[in-house]
C-alpha cells in the first residue's frame, strides 16, 4: 500500500529529475559554479583530488552514513570503528598516505564518523612531547595500530585550566617508576575519546611529585587495557560517560588510577626528565608545545566550524527555494519562502558568513605556516599574536558558526526539526565546538589580554605585531557616508570596524586602569572589566574577518562574475555586522542615526541581489548528496518524497509496538463493548 | 573495583549532606525563599496542591523518568503510552478531575513525558467546532478512552499557510458521504501526534467541495484505524515520521487518505453544516473558535517556555556554585565559577528573564480571561489585541527562552553537553516552541500587523486598545538620566523602553507609507519591511513585560525581602535589555553614548548583587531533583559523584561491545607478536 502510493506519488513529481523550482534556480546563475568551486578549494587540481577522494569513499558501503538517525549508541559507536578500521585498509589499497594530497579530504568524506581520532591526538603528542627514544619507541606502534591511543587531560572537576589537575605522579626511586593515583573523585579522567572502551594506551596528565615537591603537570603513557583480551590492565577503572548530545560514535571514556606503575621511561621527556635520583632536569623550550596546542585550535576550523555552516546554508538555502508558503501577492501561486524578506535575513547572513569564514581560515593558515618557519628557526616572537589569533578566531568562529547552524535549523520550520533534514545533527555537534579545545569565553579573555597589552604597548610608542598596528592608529572622528551607496564602499566599512574594534579596547583599557588606580586589586579589576574584554576581543576578530574578506575579493580580478558577487557578499557579511551589533557603531557617534538607516537599507537591499544566486551559492560547496545526508538538502530538491521515503527506513516503524498489546488494547478494548 | 571506588569517594565527598560549596549559598539568603516559592505559586494552597500532586506521581514508580536519556525512540514510546494509561488509573484512584485544582500541576509533575496529549486537542477540537450531537456523541467516547483521538491538520507541504492545506473532502449527495483524499505527496499530514502509531480517530482539516464548488478547509472526524485489532482502516496509509531532535516519546505520524468515506455527520458542524442536498450552510460566528486557538498559544507558555528556562537556571546556577576553576586571585582556591563576571553575564539575565516572563504570564492570562468573559457575551471587540498579543509573546518568550537555555547549556561546559545534565533535552525540546502553534516569525508579523493599524488609529484620533494607547503617548526628546543609579529608576528604563518600541512602530509605519505612495504595491512592501516590523513586534513585547515586571514588584510591598531582590531582578532584566540591543535605544538619541555608559556600569553592579542570592532564586523555583532529573542540578551539588554513578547505568557500559571481537582484537592480534 506505502509502496504502491510512493511510486505514484514518485511519478508525480519526478524523482528522476530535478524538482523545477530548484532547477530555475540554477539557470540564472551570475557566475560560475565550477569557478567557484574552484576557488575554495584553492585551485582545480585540488577538487579533482578531493572529489577522487570523495568519490572512492562514497562508493563504499562500509563508508555509508544511510542508517545514522536511526542508530543507537551502541550501534554508531561499533559503526565507527568498523569504519576506521576500513579506513586503514582502505588507505593502503589507494595509496593514500598521511603526507600525501588526499589526506586532508579522507575526514571531510567520512563525514567525521569514525573511531580512533583521538589515537591520532596521542601519537602528535609524543611526537611533540617525546624524546627521540620515545619517538622511536611508540610512532611505529601506533602507526601500525599495535596499540589504540587516546589523551587523558581533562578530569571530572577540571577542563580548560590545567594547572589545577589532580591526578598524581609520584617518582618512586627505588623502583625506578611513577606511581598514578586519582586522589579523589573529581580528579577522575572524564571526556577522552577512544579511551571508554576502545584504548589500550593513554597519555595520562598528571601532577609530577619527585621526593615531595610537586613539579607541576606532566605527561605519562598509561597503559589502560590488555592487548591479549582487553581487560583493564591492574589499578585502572574505566568506562564510558554515556550519552552525550552528539558523538554517540566516540566512546568519551573516564579513567580512575588506584597505585598504576609505569616505568620512569614512560614520562614524555623531550622538555623534562626526572633523572634516575630524582633530579629533575628541565631543557629546551616548551613553546613550540604551546604553538602545537595552539594550532590545534585553527586546524579544526575548516572540518569542525565551516564545513558544518555550509551545510547547513546548503540544506536550508535549497529546501527555502523549494518550500512554498503563503502568498506574497494575492491571486499568485503561493510564493517559495526563499523569497520572503525575512527567510533572506535569516539565511543569507550565514551564507556571506561561511564565506567569510572559510577566507579568515586561509589568513590563519597562512599567519600559522609562517609562525611555524620562524619557531623552527628558533625565533619565538610571533607566539604571543599566533596564540591570540587562534583563541580569539576559534571562539569567534565556532560561537557564529553554532548560531548560524541554528539559525538554519529553525528556518526550515518542523521539518527542520527532524532528524532526517541532517539539521539536529549537525547543531548538535558543531555546539561542542563551543566547548572543547578551550571554553570560548575563556579563550576571547585570552585574545583581550593580548590586546590590551598591544594598546600599552602601541600608546607607549612601543612596536607590536602587525596584526594589531591598528590599534595604534589616529582614531578618525565620524563615518564619512553620505548616502547608503557609500556604505557598499569597503574602505568605509573597512574604517568603521576598525574604529569600532580600537574604541572598545581603549575603552577597557581605560576601565581597568581606572579600577586599579582607585584601589581596586588587579585580578579583581581584570574580572570586573571581563564582559568588556569579551566584546573588545570579538570586535577585534570581526574586524579581521572583513578586512581579510575585502582584501580576498580584490585578489579575484581576474574572474569579474565571481569577483562581483564575493563583492556582494562581503558588503553583506559587513553591513549585518554593523546592523546586528549597531549600539557598538553608534554609541560614540562615529555612525550616526542617520547613517544607521542607510546601513539598514543597503543591508535589505543586498539581501534581493544575493536572493539571485543564493542557491548556486551554496552549490559550489559542492557537497555530495551522501555528505549532506538530509532529506531536505539534497541536489534534486525532491524534500517531500525523500522525508517519506526516509522514515519509513525508522525503527519505528519497523516493529509492531509492544505498547498496543501491553497498553493499548487493553484500553481500548475494556470498554469497546459499550461502543 | 569500580563499585569499591564510589563507596570511598562517596564518603569523600560525603554525599549524605549538601556540598558545603551549595550550602554556604544557602545560608546568606536576603529573602525566605519558601514566601518566593509561595508568590510564585499565587498563594501557600496552590504550593500545597502543587508539592502534594509532585509527590504522588513521584513516589509512583512508573513515572519515573530514571532511565530517559538511555532509551531509544521505541523504548520512550512504550514508556509514554504505559504513563498515558497508567494516569488515568492515578487519576482515577486520587480523586484529581479535570476541573479540580490538582489538574493544571500533573503535566508538570509527570515532566510533559506522556503520550495521548492530542487526544487532547482531539477532545478540545470536538468541543469547541462539533454541534451538541457531535459533542454528546464523542467526548464521552474520548473521555473514557474508547478511542484514541489525534489531530491531523499539518501536512508535508503546509504547516502555518492553513488555507493552503491540499487534503480534500468532495461531498457525494447519493451516499451523504465525504470522500476523502489526499491527491499529492505534499498533501499528506505530517507531523500530528499520537497518529504514527496510537490513534485510532483523528480530526483531519481538509479542502471542503460540494458539487464541485470549493468551500474552503473544514474539520472531519477519520477512523483510522480498527478499534478491534488496531489494523488500519481501508484507503488509510499511516505511520510513524521517524526520529526527531526530541518528543522521541510521541509517535508523531504521516497519514494518507485514498477515498476514504465518512458519513455526512463526521464534518464538525457548528459553524457550518453540509445539509443532504449538498447545500453549505454557514451559522453563528467563527470568531470563538479563533479565540481557541489564540489561547492555546498562551496555555503552553507556562509548561512549555517558562518553565524549562527556570529549570535550565537551576541546574546551571547551583552548578555553578560547585564548580571551581581556575583562580580569581593568586594564592586563594580555585574560585566559583559563579564568582566571574563572565559567567554572571551568561546566567543572570537568564534568571531575571524566567522571573519577568512568570509575571507577564500571569498578566496574559487576565487579559485572556477578561476577554473570554466579554466573547462569551458575544463582545468579540478585544480579539484583534488577544490574538496579536498572544502571538507576540508566545514568539518573543518561546524565543527567548530557548536562547536562554542554550546559555545555561552552554555555561556548564563539558559537563553541560553530557545529555545526564539534563540540559541537552531541556534545549532540543524548548527549540520546538519557536516552530510549533505558529511559526514565530510569522507570529511577530501577525503582532506588528495590529501595530501598525493601531499606530495609524492612534495618529488618526481614533480609540485603541489598552495595551497599545502607549503608541498615542507625545514622544519625550532624550532620557533625562544624569548618572548610573538614575537607571535604577524603573520610571526611567519603562520609558526608554517605551520610547523605542514607539520609534519602531512609527519608523517603519512611515517606511511602509513611502514605498507604497513611491507606487510600490502593497504586498511588496509589506515584505520589504517585515525585519523591521519583526523588530518593531519585540520592541513592543519587550515594553509590556517590563512595565508589567515593575507593576508586579510594586504588589510585592507586604514583604520588603522579596520586593528588594525582585526589584533588583527587574532592574536586571530591564537593563540588560537596553544593554544587548544597545542599538535600538541609542539610534535616535534617546539614550547618549555617555548614559549607555551608566546602563552597562548599573547592569554590571547588578550582577554582583544578584549573584549572591542566585541559589536562593532558582531554590525558590521548587523542583525536586527526579523534576529536575539532572545529575548536575542536584539539591544537594553532588555533581562529580552523580556523573560517575549514572555514567554506570549507560547501555555503554553494560554491554561487553561486539566491537572488540568484530575489529579491534583482529586489529590489534593481528600484529601482537611483532610487538
Amino acid at each position: 500500500m506505502a509502496l504502491l502510493g510512493t511510486s505514484k506519488y514518485a511519478q508525480g513529481i519526478g524523482l528522476s529529475g530535478v524538482n523545477p523550482d530548484l532547477a530555475s534556480e540554477r539557470q540564472t546563475a551570475s557566475f560560475s559554479v565550477e569557478g567557484l568551486t574552484t576557488v575554495l578549494d584553492g585551485g582545480a587540481e585540488h577538487t579533482r583530488v578531493r572529489r577522487a577522494v570523495v568519490e572512492v569513499i562514497e562508493r563504499d558501503p562500509v563508508f555509508s552514513r544511510e542508517n545514522q538517525y536511526f542508530q543507537t549508541q551502541n550501534e554508531r559507536y561499533e559503526a565507527a570503528v568498523r569504519k576506521a578500521v576500513h579506513l586503514q585498509k582502505k588507505m593502503h589499497e589507494m595509496g593514500w598516505r598521511e603526507d600525501g594530497p588526499e589526506f586532508i579530504y579522507i575526514y571531510r568524506a567520512v563525514a567525521g564518523d569514525v573511531a580512533f581520532l583521538l589515537h591520532r591526538v596521542f601519537m602528535r603528542s609524543i611526537s611533540v612531547l617525546g624524546s627521540d627514544e620515545q619517538v622511536a619507541k611508540w610512532i611505529p606502534l601506533a602507526t601500525k595500530h599495535q596499540l589504540i591511543g587516546s589523551y587523558a587531560q581533562t578530569e571530572l572537576g577540571h577542563g580548560t585550566y590545567l594547572q589545577g589537575l589532580e591526578t598524581t605522579a609520584v617518582f618512586d626511586t627505588t623502583t625506578q617508576e611513577f606511581i598514578l593515583n586519582t586522589p579523589k573523585i573529581s580528579a577522575m579522567k572524564w571526556w577522552p575519546g577512544d579511551m571508554g572502551r576502545s584504548a589500550t594506551h593513554t597519555v595520562v596528565f598528571a601532577q609530577l611529585y619527585v621526593h615531595g615537591k610537586c613539579y607541576g603537570v606532566h605527561p605519562f603513557i598509561v597503559q589502560i587495557r590488555s592487548l591479549w583480551d582487553h581487560s583493564l590492565c591492574p589499578g585502572i577503572t574505566a568506562g564510558d560517560i554515556g550519552p552525550k548530545m552528539n558523538f554517540e560514535h566516540i566512546d568519551n571514556g573516564y579513567l580512575m588510577l588506584q597505585n598504576v606503575r609505569i616505568p620512569r621511561e614512560n614520562m614524555l621527556n623531550k622538555f623534562c626528565e626526572v633523572q634516575p635520583d630524582g633530579t629533575y632536569v628541565r631543557r629546551g623550550s616548551q613553546k613550540i608545545n604551546y604553538f602545537t596546542m595552539t594550532t590545534v585550535r585553527v586546524s579544526l576550523l575548516s572540518d569542525e566550524v565551516i564545513l558544518p555552516l555550509m551545510k547547513a546554508c546548503t540544506i536550508a538555502i535549497r529546501y527555502s527555494a523549494v518550500r512554498r508558503q503563503s502568498k506574497l501577492n494575492p491571486g499568485e501561486k503561493e510564493a517559495k519562502i526563499l523569497d520572503y524578506q525575512t527567510q533572506q535575513e535569516k539565511l543569507l547572513p550565514q551564507l556571506a558568513a561561511a564565506y567569510a569564514f572559510h577566507f579568515v581560515n586561509n589568513y590563519l593558515h597562512k599567519l600559522f605556516d609562517r609562525g611555524y618557519k620562524e619557531i623552527q628557526e628558533r625565533n619565538f616572537n610571533s607566539l604571543p599574536e599566533l596564540h591570540a589569533s587562534s583563541s580569539g578566531f576559534k571562539a569567534m568562529l565556532s560561537q557564529y558558526c553554532t548560531a548560524g547552524v541554528e539559525i538554519c535549523l529553525r528556518a526550515c520550520g518542523g521539518h527542520g526539526y527532524s532528524l532526517l533534514s541532517g539539521l539536529p545533527s549537525l547543531y548538535t555537534k558543531i555546539l561542542a565546538s563551543c566547548i572543547y579545545e578551550g571554553e570560548n569565553t575563556i579563550l576571547l579573555l585570552q585574545t583581550a589580554r593580548f590586546l590590551i597589552k598591544c594598546f600599552a604597548a602601541a600608546s607607549a610608542g612601543q612596536p607590536i605585531p602587525q596584526s594589531v598596528t591598528y590599534l595604534a592608529a589616529v582614531k578618525p572622528g565620524k563615518c564619512p557616508a553620505k548616502n547608503k551607496l557609500d556604505f557598499l564602499n569597503p574602505d568605509i566599512y573597512v574604517e568603521a570596524y576598525q574604529h569600532t574594534a580600537i574604541r572598545l579596547s581603549s575603552s577597557t583599557a581605560a576601565k581597568l586602569q581606572d579600577l586599579i588606580q582607585s584601589g581596586v586589586k588587579k585580578h579583581e579589576a581584570w574580572n570586573q572589566c571581563t564582559v568588556q574584554l569579551v566584546q573588545a576581543a570579538k570586535a577585534h576578530c570581526h574586524y579581521i574577518t572583513v578586512k581579510n574578506f575585502v582584501e580576498t575579493v580584490e585578489k579575484l580580478e581576474n574572474n569579474a562574475g565571481i569577483q562581483k558577487i564575493m563583492k556582494h557578499l562581503c558588503d553583506l557579511f559587513a553591513l549585518h555586522g554593523i546592523f546586528s551589533n549597531a549600539g557598538l557603531f553608534l554609541h560614540d557617534g562615529y555612525i550616526s542615526g542617520a547613517q544607521m538607516d542607510m546601513i539598514t537599507a543597503s543591508y535589505l537591499d543586498l539581501l534581493g541581489v544575493i536572493r539571485k544566486d543564493a542557491v548556486p551559492l551554496v552549490d559550489a560547496f559542492d557537497f555530495t548528496d551522501k555528505s549532506l545526508n538530509s532529506a531536505l538538502g539534497s541536489y534534486d530538491g525532491n524534500v517531500y518524497q525523500r522525508l517519506y521515503e526516509w522514515a519509513q527506513k525508522s525503527p519505528t516503524n519497523q516493529q509492531i509496538s509492544p505498547a498496543y498489546e501491553k497498553y493499548l488494547r487493553p484500553l481500548l478494548h475494556n470498554k469497546l463493548s459499550k461502543l
